[in-house]
């Protein structure tokens, strides 16, 4: 089959791999309908996290399942599925508790990549969930959001306990961002604050609900914040970039008692305890359990409630994966739809 | 009258101090009945805080208000009341949502200093509470605690999310963490696993609720809470020292998911943001919002549920408050009241 493969920073090439095989009861195999380049994908790419080998890309992903181990009983050949991008039993206390990204015995789908024809998907019961019936080529985008950036945007608003009457700020107008500011909305939050200095990211923003933007950064865009919240700090903080300027942004803008969730995945960030121990804020992020929205998101997607799938502003055969990287590398788009 | 004054590292003295005065019509001054020496003091006495000059000790006290400034209309004058170390207005966003340390017009009691015969306390109103009545003696110790490290353990608790069925782990043995114990029996936790070495505190550990004692640290006390508790860590835990050491102990204690409550103030903490990101831990702190659970705790210890006062294990005038900084600093006393 076609898969990306990352050879060295900079370096995407699609070439012929191995077919996957089921090895364990537990796994499925499906066969890609979608997938796509994800933020967290350019750490690689950008050489921030070091490539030794030629590794296998990708972990969001949507398609047919072709093929099932012989304990996997939740999903069958020809359904339609979206999964979460780390496999999880389903079974273990923490999966109980809905921190499946964390499961006991997780597994990150990214190892097997899903930036290709077909997919090895372990846990699959745990893991996997049908859509009902086969949706609508029009809701594949926004089905494939729900395999991370959603769930991942969703996860950050609920852990930054966003609710109606609250005022949200996002911090980070990727597609994870964006799609804060979309569950923030879900979620009833009164006001939501995008800090945003990009035009086409604010307008999208917007669509989602965002009611205010705020282009200042750092301690500025911080003094913004309290401007704008009668001194307090927002009640919740959305932080979707993962950097040490990032984090603080988002710790100075909530108020003593408000909560911040942050999914940026964290490079080089050292929280200062002092700082922390005084802002009284709390704190809640990590890679989201997406699997544990999954029936809702799908559920608000194929009623149309949402829209999710505008994220991707860039749609591309697989083969031609290189120019999608190197477009969301330059920020010439914000996510690259990859079809199979 | 008497107070005392810390006039460097090392160095308490008991000596004339000027009378407190009303100055805003929102003050009120009491005569002391009893007051402490906190751990938190001791950061000064060890010159690990700076003590650039003289200055006045004590934040933690019950007694009898003498004089009202004329706004305030919650206590009088011959009322014994209990309050927090910090002075809130109780009509800010911050405190109506609970957070009163962080109000937006606090003020540090610990500024006026409550080791004394008298002490100004600012927004009156905000800040302290009458007991039903004069308690009995033998209650004044208990009620003392409440003004700061039974609210504190108590904040800890609510802070790491402890609840029926859970299982707790408490970083820390002085008389927050002890406290914390209590304050998790009482908010019905299945398993209390206090982390001590020092058999005089195991053994207040056992009588506050403690079902289990870890002597470990480290590493290896780490080690310990995940085999007891099926490899996964705690649900909930409570730090209550405020090191890196104790901070990270605490961090992975937890499984994911789970709560850290820490209260002990940081001193030369930095929490590597990966680590945490991972983690995927709640941590939530600060500087504990007494005032928020004074009415309930006044009710436990005047309808003798709970028996904090326990934590003073060692009864001192407060002209020998010298010797009660010493016997704390060489871990003699867990914690010292001073008779005023």
């Amino acid at each position: 089959m076609r898969g990306v493969m990352l050879h060295s920073p900079g370096d995407v090439r699609v070439e012929e791999r191995e077919d996957p095989k089921i090895t364990r009861p537990t796994d499925a195999i499906i066969r890609l309908a979608a997938t796509c380049v994800c933020g967290s994908d350019l750490w690689s790419y950008r050489g921030v996290n070091d490539v030794t080998e030629p590794q296998p890309m990708g972990h969001e992903y949507v398609g047919v399942v072709e093929e099932i181990g012989d304990d996997v009983s939740t999903v069958k050949p020809g359904d339609f599925v979206v999964g979460s991008f780390m496999a999880s039993d389903g079974t273990c206390e923490i999966c109980q508790a809905g921190y499946q990204s964390r499961c006991a015995h997780v597994v990150p789908v990214g190892g097997f990549g899903t930036q290709a024809e077909r997919a090895l998907i372990p846990w699959a019961d745990g893991t996997l969930v049908a859509t009902p019936g086969m949706p609508d080529d029009d809701l594949v985008p926004s089905l494939l959001a729900a395999s991370d950036v959603l769930g991942t945007g969703w996860f950050a608003a609920e852990a930054a306990a966003v609710e109606p009457g609250k005022t949200v700020v996002v911090v980070g107008d990727g597609a994870v961002g964006l799609l804060g500011i979309l569950a923030a909305r879900e979620l009833g939050a009164e006001r939501i604050i995008a800090m945003s200095r990009h035009v086409s990211r604010q307008q999208l923003a917007k669509e989602f609900g965002a009611t205010d933007i705020v282009v200042e950064r750092g301690d500025e865009g911080v003094e913004r914040i309290k401007e704008m919240t009668g001194g307090y700090g927002a009640h919740s903080v959305i932080e979707a970039v993962g950097t040490q300027e990032s984090m603080m942004q988002a710790i100075r803008s909530t108020r003593p008692g408000g909560h911040v969730g942050f999914v940026g995945v964290s490079h080089g960030v050292e929280l200062p305890g002092e700082e922390l121990f005084y802002s009284a804020v709390h704190l809640h992020g990590g890679p989201a359990p997406v699997r544990r929205y999954l029936p809702d998101l799908i559920e608000r997607i194929v009623s149309r409630k949402i829209n999710p799938g505008k994220v991707f502003d860039l749609t591309l055969p697989l083969d031609e994966a290189a120019e999608g990287y190197r477009a969301m590398d330059e920020r010439r788009a914000i996510k690259t739809l990859l079809t199979v």
